[in-house]
Protein backbone atom coordinates (compact mmCIF):
# COMPACT_ATOMS: atom_id res chain seq x y z
CA UNK A 1 0.00 0.00 0.00
CA UNK A 2 1.13 3.69 -0.90
CA UNK A 3 0.46 5.94 1.31
CA UNK A 4 0.03 9.45 0.35
CA UNK A 5 1.40 11.64 2.72
CA UNK A 6 0.94 15.09 1.10
CA UNK A 7 -2.66 15.20 2.15
CA UNK A 8 -1.65 13.78 5.47
CA UNK A 9 0.35 17.13 5.56
CA UNK A 10 -2.34 19.27 4.29
CA UNK A 11 -4.56 17.67 7.48
CA UNK A 12 -1.86 18.75 9.82
CA UNK A 13 -1.72 22.28 8.03
CA UNK A 14 -5.24 22.24 9.16
CA UNK A 15 -5.44 21.20 12.73
CA UNK A 16 -2.12 23.77 13.27
CA UNK A 17 -4.59 26.55 12.02
CA UNK A 18 -7.27 24.99 14.24
CA UNK A 19 -5.05 25.25 16.89
CA UNK A 20 -4.06 28.75 16.40
CA UNK A 21 -7.78 29.71 16.57
CA UNK A 22 -8.25 28.10 20.01
CA UNK A 23 -9.83 25.15 18.93
CA UNK A 24 -8.73 21.51 19.76
CA UNK A 25 -5.67 21.07 16.78
CA UNK A 26 -7.55 18.60 14.56
CA UNK A 27 -7.53 18.78 11.08
CA UNK A 28 -8.94 16.71 8.01
CA UNK A 29 -9.07 16.31 4.30
CA UNK A 30 -11.59 14.28 1.68
CA UNK A 31 -10.16 13.21 -1.80
CA UNK A 32 -11.82 11.68 -4.39
CA UNK A 33 -10.46 9.00 -5.98
CA UNK A 34 -9.18 10.81 -8.76
CA UNK A 35 -6.84 12.28 -5.99
CA UNK A 36 -8.36 15.61 -5.48
CA UNK A 37 -8.63 17.25 -2.75
CA UNK A 38 -12.20 17.87 -2.13
CA UNK A 39 -12.93 19.16 1.41
CA UNK A 40 -10.66 20.26 3.98
CA UNK A 41 -11.15 21.24 7.36
CA UNK A 42 -10.28 22.09 11.08
CA UNK A 43 -12.09 21.38 14.30
CA UNK A 44 -14.74 24.85 14.63
CA UNK A 45 -16.76 23.72 17.92
CA UNK A 46 -15.96 26.68 19.82
CA UNK A 47 -15.84 29.71 16.48
CA UNK A 48 -19.41 27.75 15.36
CA UNK A 49 -21.28 26.86 18.93
CA UNK A 50 -21.42 23.44 17.04
CA UNK A 51 -20.80 20.37 19.32
CA UNK A 52 -20.54 18.57 16.35
CA UNK A 53 -18.03 20.87 14.10
CA UNK A 54 -15.49 18.25 14.41
CA UNK A 55 -12.92 18.66 11.65
CA UNK A 56 -14.13 15.12 9.65
CA UNK A 57 -17.70 16.04 9.88
CA UNK A 58 -16.62 19.65 8.65
CA UNK A 59 -14.69 17.85 5.48
CA UNK A 60 -17.00 15.16 5.08
CA UNK A 61 -20.09 18.08 5.08
CA UNK A 62 -17.95 20.18 2.24
CA UNK A 63 -17.11 17.39 0.09
CA UNK A 64 -20.75 16.26 -0.11
CA UNK A 65 -22.15 19.76 -0.97
CA UNK A 66 -19.60 19.80 -3.75
CA UNK A 67 -20.15 16.87 -5.33
CA UNK A 68 -23.97 17.19 -4.29
CA UNK A 69 -24.53 13.16 -2.98
CA UNK A 70 -24.26 12.38 0.59
CA UNK A 71 -22.40 9.39 -0.29
CA UNK A 72 -18.29 9.83 -0.82
CA UNK A 73 -17.99 6.78 -2.68
CA UNK A 74 -14.16 5.57 -3.27
CA UNK A 75 -12.89 8.65 -1.36
CA UNK A 76 -10.28 9.04 1.23
CA UNK A 77 -10.48 10.63 4.39
CA UNK A 78 -7.31 11.71 6.14
CA UNK A 79 -7.37 13.04 9.98
CA UNK A 80 -4.50 13.49 11.96
CA UNK A 81 -6.74 12.17 15.39
CA UNK A 82 -8.67 9.03 16.22
CA UNK A 83 -12.06 9.62 15.21
CA UNK A 84 -14.28 9.75 18.32
CA UNK A 85 -17.67 7.53 17.31
CA UNK A 86 -19.64 10.57 16.06
CA UNK A 87 -17.48 10.91 13.11
CA UNK A 88 -16.71 7.05 12.89
CA UNK A 89 -20.69 6.69 12.01
CA UNK A 90 -20.76 9.76 10.01
CA UNK A 91 -17.52 8.55 7.77
CA UNK A 92 -19.22 4.83 7.29
CA UNK A 93 -22.15 6.69 6.73
CA UNK A 94 -20.41 8.37 3.45
CA UNK A 95 -19.01 5.74 2.42
CA UNK A 96 -15.23 6.23 2.71
CA UNK A 97 -13.38 4.05 1.78
CA UNK A 98 -10.39 4.76 3.45
CA UNK A 99 -9.43 6.46 6.52
CA UNK A 100 -6.52 7.54 7.12
CA UNK A 101 -5.29 8.96 11.11
CA UNK A 102 -2.19 9.71 12.16
CA UNK A 103 -2.51 9.46 16.19
CA UNK A 104 -4.54 7.15 18.47
CA UNK A 105 -7.11 8.98 20.93
CA UNK A 106 -7.66 6.10 23.86
CA UNK A 107 -9.93 8.71 25.56
CA UNK A 108 -12.51 10.02 23.01
CA UNK A 109 -11.71 7.36 19.78
CA UNK A 110 -14.55 5.62 18.39
CA UNK A 111 -12.38 3.59 15.73
CA UNK A 112 -9.61 1.49 18.08
CA UNK A 113 -11.19 2.42 20.98
CA UNK A 114 -14.34 3.04 22.88
CA UNK A 115 -16.93 1.54 21.01
CA UNK A 116 -15.30 0.69 18.23
CA UNK A 117 -17.68 1.48 15.51
CA UNK A 118 -16.27 -0.12 12.33
CA UNK A 119 -16.34 -3.53 14.58
CA UNK A 120 -20.36 -3.20 15.49
CA UNK A 121 -22.22 -6.17 13.85
CA UNK A 122 -24.66 -3.34 12.77
CA UNK A 123 -22.11 -1.08 10.69
CA UNK A 124 -23.12 -1.02 7.36
CA UNK A 125 -20.38 -0.19 5.63
CA UNK A 126 -16.72 -0.70 6.57
CA UNK A 127 -13.79 1.63 6.02
CA UNK A 128 -10.41 0.11 5.57
CA UNK A 129 -8.11 1.83 8.10
CA UNK A 130 -4.65 2.89 7.84
CA UNK A 131 -3.04 4.24 11.41
CA UNK A 132 0.18 5.62 12.51
CA UNK A 133 1.07 8.32 9.77
CA UNK A 134 2.50 11.30 11.56
CA UNK A 135 1.38 9.88 14.88
CA UNK A 136 3.84 11.41 17.31
CA UNK A 137 3.27 14.73 15.70
CA UNK A 138 -0.60 14.40 16.11
CA UNK A 139 0.41 13.61 19.93
CA UNK A 140 3.00 16.62 20.02
CA UNK A 141 0.16 19.36 18.73
CA UNK A 142 -2.29 18.03 21.04
CA UNK A 143 0.36 17.86 24.40
CA UNK A 144 1.89 21.32 23.42
CA UNK A 145 -1.57 22.62 22.94
CA UNK A 146 -3.26 21.40 25.93
CA UNK A 147 -0.12 22.51 28.03
CA UNK A 148 -0.39 26.12 27.03
CA UNK A 149 -3.71 26.23 27.74
CA UNK A 150 -3.52 25.14 31.32
CA UNK B 1 -41.46 11.89 36.54
CA UNK B 2 -44.27 13.81 34.29
CA UNK B 3 -43.40 12.93 30.37
CA UNK B 4 -44.44 16.24 28.06
CA UNK B 5 -46.19 14.97 24.84
CA UNK B 6 -47.07 18.09 23.16
CA UNK B 7 -42.94 18.32 22.08
CA UNK B 8 -43.28 14.59 20.84
CA UNK B 9 -45.88 15.66 18.87
CA UNK B 10 -44.21 18.23 18.19
CA UNK B 11 -41.52 15.68 16.83
CA UNK B 12 -44.01 13.87 15.58
CA UNK B 13 -45.10 16.88 12.91
CA UNK B 14 -41.59 17.26 11.77
CA UNK B 15 -41.21 13.61 11.29
CA UNK B 16 -44.49 13.82 9.28
CA UNK B 17 -43.19 16.62 7.03
CA UNK B 18 -39.54 14.62 6.60
CA UNK B 19 -41.58 12.11 4.71
CA UNK B 20 -43.61 14.23 2.30
CA UNK B 21 -40.46 15.74 1.18
CA UNK B 22 -38.74 12.31 0.53
CA UNK B 23 -36.70 11.52 3.51
CA UNK B 24 -36.98 9.23 6.16
CA UNK B 25 -39.50 9.75 8.73
CA UNK B 26 -37.77 11.32 11.75
CA UNK B 27 -38.23 14.55 13.92
CA UNK B 28 -36.58 16.27 16.79
CA UNK B 29 -37.30 18.80 19.40
CA UNK B 30 -34.88 20.23 21.82
CA UNK B 31 -36.20 21.74 24.89
CA UNK B 32 -35.12 24.12 27.34
CA UNK B 33 -35.21 23.97 31.12
CA UNK B 34 -37.52 26.43 31.26
CA UNK B 35 -39.45 24.33 28.84
CA UNK B 36 -39.15 26.16 25.69
CA UNK B 37 -38.72 24.68 21.96
CA UNK B 38 -35.43 25.91 21.09
CA UNK B 39 -35.31 24.12 17.77
CA UNK B 40 -37.16 21.40 15.88
CA UNK B 41 -36.04 19.56 12.83
CA UNK B 42 -36.57 16.71 10.29
CA UNK B 43 -34.71 14.57 8.66
CA UNK B 44 -32.92 16.48 5.50
CA UNK B 45 -29.96 13.91 4.37
CA UNK B 46 -31.33 13.88 0.40
CA UNK B 47 -32.68 17.93 0.21
CA UNK B 48 -28.91 19.12 1.87
CA UNK B 49 -26.63 16.04 0.28
CA UNK B 50 -25.66 15.76 3.65
CA UNK B 51 -25.23 12.05 5.34
CA UNK B 52 -24.92 13.92 9.03
CA UNK B 53 -28.01 15.91 8.47
CA UNK B 54 -30.41 13.87 10.82
CA UNK B 55 -33.41 15.11 12.61
CA UNK B 56 -31.08 15.01 16.03
CA UNK B 57 -28.17 17.15 14.28
CA UNK B 58 -30.00 19.49 12.35
CA UNK B 59 -32.66 20.47 15.92
CA UNK B 60 -29.06 20.40 18.15
CA UNK B 61 -27.01 22.26 16.00
CA UNK B 62 -29.71 25.30 15.71
CA UNK B 63 -30.61 24.95 19.27
CA UNK B 64 -26.21 25.87 20.25
CA UNK B 65 -26.54 28.53 17.29
CA UNK B 66 -29.48 29.86 19.24
CA UNK B 67 -27.67 30.51 22.61
CA UNK B 68 -24.26 30.45 21.29
CA UNK B 69 -22.68 28.05 23.16
CA UNK B 70 -22.11 24.22 21.87
CA UNK B 71 -23.65 23.02 24.89
CA UNK B 72 -27.09 22.85 25.73
CA UNK B 73 -27.00 21.42 29.57
CA UNK B 74 -30.24 21.06 31.42
CA UNK B 75 -32.46 21.04 27.79
CA UNK B 76 -33.98 17.80 27.25
CA UNK B 77 -34.28 16.48 23.10
CA UNK B 78 -37.42 14.62 22.19
CA UNK B 79 -37.19 12.55 18.85
CA UNK B 80 -39.41 10.17 16.88
CA UNK B 81 -36.81 6.97 16.58
CA UNK B 82 -33.94 5.62 18.91
CA UNK B 83 -30.99 7.94 18.00
CA UNK B 84 -27.94 6.17 16.04
CA UNK B 85 -24.21 6.27 17.15
CA UNK B 86 -23.24 9.81 15.50
CA UNK B 87 -26.55 11.38 17.33
CA UNK B 88 -26.35 9.80 20.32
CA UNK B 89 -22.48 11.15 20.31
CA UNK B 90 -23.81 14.58 19.41
CA UNK B 91 -26.07 14.14 22.22
CA UNK B 92 -23.74 13.05 24.97
CA UNK B 93 -21.27 16.17 23.52
CA UNK B 94 -23.95 18.56 23.83
CA UNK B 95 -24.84 17.97 27.09
CA UNK B 96 -28.39 17.10 26.61
CA UNK B 97 -30.20 16.38 30.02
CA UNK B 98 -32.85 13.75 28.95
CA UNK B 99 -33.26 12.25 25.77
CA UNK B 100 -37.11 10.77 24.95
CA UNK B 101 -37.51 8.59 22.34
CA UNK B 102 -40.68 6.92 20.99
CA UNK B 103 -39.33 3.86 18.85
CA UNK B 104 -36.44 1.50 19.28
CA UNK B 105 -34.17 1.15 16.19
CA UNK B 106 -32.67 -2.83 15.97
CA UNK B 107 -31.16 -1.86 12.50
CA UNK B 108 -29.61 1.79 13.32
CA UNK B 109 -30.00 2.63 16.67
CA UNK B 110 -27.07 3.39 19.34
CA UNK B 111 -28.73 3.73 22.20
CA UNK B 112 -30.37 0.49 23.17
CA UNK B 113 -28.36 -1.02 20.03
CA UNK B 114 -25.47 -1.34 18.89
CA UNK B 115 -22.30 0.19 20.29
CA UNK B 116 -24.49 1.49 23.10
CA UNK B 117 -23.38 4.58 22.93
CA UNK B 118 -24.16 6.03 26.59
CA UNK B 119 -23.15 2.85 28.22
CA UNK B 120 -19.60 3.05 27.23
CA UNK B 121 -16.60 3.97 29.62
CA UNK B 122 -15.56 6.72 27.55
CA UNK B 123 -18.78 8.40 27.67
CA UNK B 124 -18.21 11.22 29.66
CA UNK B 125 -21.82 12.68 29.91
CA UNK B 126 -25.11 10.38 30.26
CA UNK B 127 -28.22 11.56 29.52
CA UNK B 128 -31.10 10.51 30.75
CA UNK B 129 -32.94 7.80 28.62
CA UNK B 130 -36.77 7.70 28.67
CA UNK B 131 -38.09 5.38 25.85
CA UNK B 132 -41.42 4.34 23.97
CA UNK B 133 -43.43 7.01 24.34
CA UNK B 134 -45.71 7.00 21.45
CA UNK B 135 -43.67 3.90 19.68
CA UNK B 136 -46.34 2.39 17.67
CA UNK B 137 -47.02 5.26 15.86
CA UNK B 138 -44.00 5.93 14.98
CA UNK B 139 -42.79 2.18 14.01
CA UNK B 140 -45.96 2.78 11.69
CA UNK B 141 -45.05 6.08 10.30
CA UNK B 142 -41.76 4.42 9.06
CA UNK B 143 -43.32 1.41 7.94
CA UNK B 144 -45.35 3.21 6.07
CA UNK B 145 -43.08 5.46 4.28
CA UNK B 146 -41.05 2.18 3.27
CA UNK B 147 -43.95 -0.11 1.97
CA UNK B 148 -44.94 3.28 -0.26
CA UNK B 149 -41.23 3.56 -1.62
CA UNK B 150 -40.79 0.03 -2.84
Amino acid sequence: MKLVPEHMELAFTEAVAAGERGEVPVGAVVVSPAGEVLARAGNRVKELSDPTAHAEILAIRKACRKIGSERLVGCDLFVTLEPCPMCATAISYARIRRLYFAADDEKMGGVHHGPRIFSQPTCHHRTEIYDGLGAERARELLRRFFRDRR
